[in-house]
């Protein structure tokens, strides 16, 4: 009972700095990339990062229990990369990240967390879409093992397509598994090394990053105006 | 500071309960496997179970969040099996595995944990051997990234050695990288589509249970002998 609510205090004080994260985003589109270790998020994010169009004011934060190798691969794009060590945590929190915080104006903000399809799904960080990455080598069970990260992500990527003919693996399936957690989660089909997806990921994107700005420029209005 | 007391609390608990566990074993060998979602524990127990000598008494306790699935694939060789449901838990305690325990005399209890490189890793089941499976398709770099699991496990399964020709994966950089965290980590190179190095790895448990019975053996004919 004593662990219950010591969970429920270190989660409640993670979701009042996530509101401050979230605040302090403004028009930022912020998303936060979850998957095992090895499904392919930092490369996903080196091919995101190389495909950008010429000017996006883009930044990633990459967690890992150790090593700074992640923000090294990622850092040669010429974007900002800060890496989080969390030494031994398995997620990222809200604290994690303001402690990490870029000052700088942003259209979109990467997080990569920890690779672990369990403890990252409970904590906020103040991102407007969790997506979970998901490779075919995994097994189109994953969805139904693991319900928390599809029921909370909007959009599974189903990365990895271009291994499909060595792995049996039954994509509609796991499409199929995915959706009867989350009946709404979008899904995108990738492949980093053929090229396969990366431009509907990049729409993708693109599309929230415009429907944040737009919302955000319509309360600065409806602030304006209203009495 | 709170936090910190409870989770010492609570891993002091699974210790007690481990510690009976591992004299409940008594000759029994028990390995607790651990690994990433989908590096393919269960199909390394399917071949297992099918590769096992006739006449060997074995069991096993698999572990997942939600469904029955890898009990249900696991029950088809004829061995004992139970599913441990967590519930949303990112991995077994000691408790689990006492609430689930087989009576019946066995040679080898295999425990399947939940895909999971962090969590599972603190966790005491009264196991003979932590065995981490990590394969191919997840990057050499996973031991540097994870290296509680590394530190803590006596073999490394390295699996899916058949999927070598489609990804990038340098075999000697991990196993480097694995010794670079754990020096005298053992290294079982796998594929249970090709068959490569099952047979070795029924020698490694073969080797180990013999080991465990003389152990034991020796104990009991020192306690008889003794004044």
């Amino acid at each position: 009972m004593e662990k219950i609510l010591i969970a429920k205090k270190v989660l409640s004080e993670n979701d009042r700095i996530a509101a401050r994260l979230r605040e302090a985003l403004g028009a930022t589109l912020a998303v936060n990339l979850i998957s095992s270790p090895g499904s392919g998020k930092t490369s996903l994010l080196e091919k995101t990062l190389e495909m950008l169009p010429h000017g996006t004011r883009a930044a990633v934060l990459t967690g890992d229990l150790q090593t700074d190798n992640d923000a090294r691969r990622l850092a040669r794009y010429g974007y900002p990369v800060r890496q989080i060590t969390t030494a031994g945590a398995c997620h990222l929190d809200a604290r994690m990240i303001e402690n990490h915080w870029f000052s700088e104006p942003l259209d979109i903000l990467f997080i990569e967390n920890v690779g672990n399809l369990v403890c990252p799904t409970s904590y906020d960080l103040g991102e407007d879409a969790k997506i979970v990455v998901f490779s075919v080598t995994e097994g189109e069970d994953k969805p139904l093992k693991y319900p928390g990260i599809f029921r909370k992500a909007e959009l599974m990527i189903l990365n990895k397509l271009d291994l499909l003919p060595y792995v049996p693996f039954d994509r509609a399936l796991a499409i199929e598994n995915a959706r009867r957690i989350h009946p709404g989660i979008e899904v995108i089909e990738t492949s980093c090394n053929t090229g396969a997806g990366l431009g509907q990921w990049l729409a993708w994107l693109a599309g929230r990053a415009q429907n944040k700005r737009s919302a955000i420029q319509g309360e600065v209005e409806h602030a304006l105006v209203a009495p």
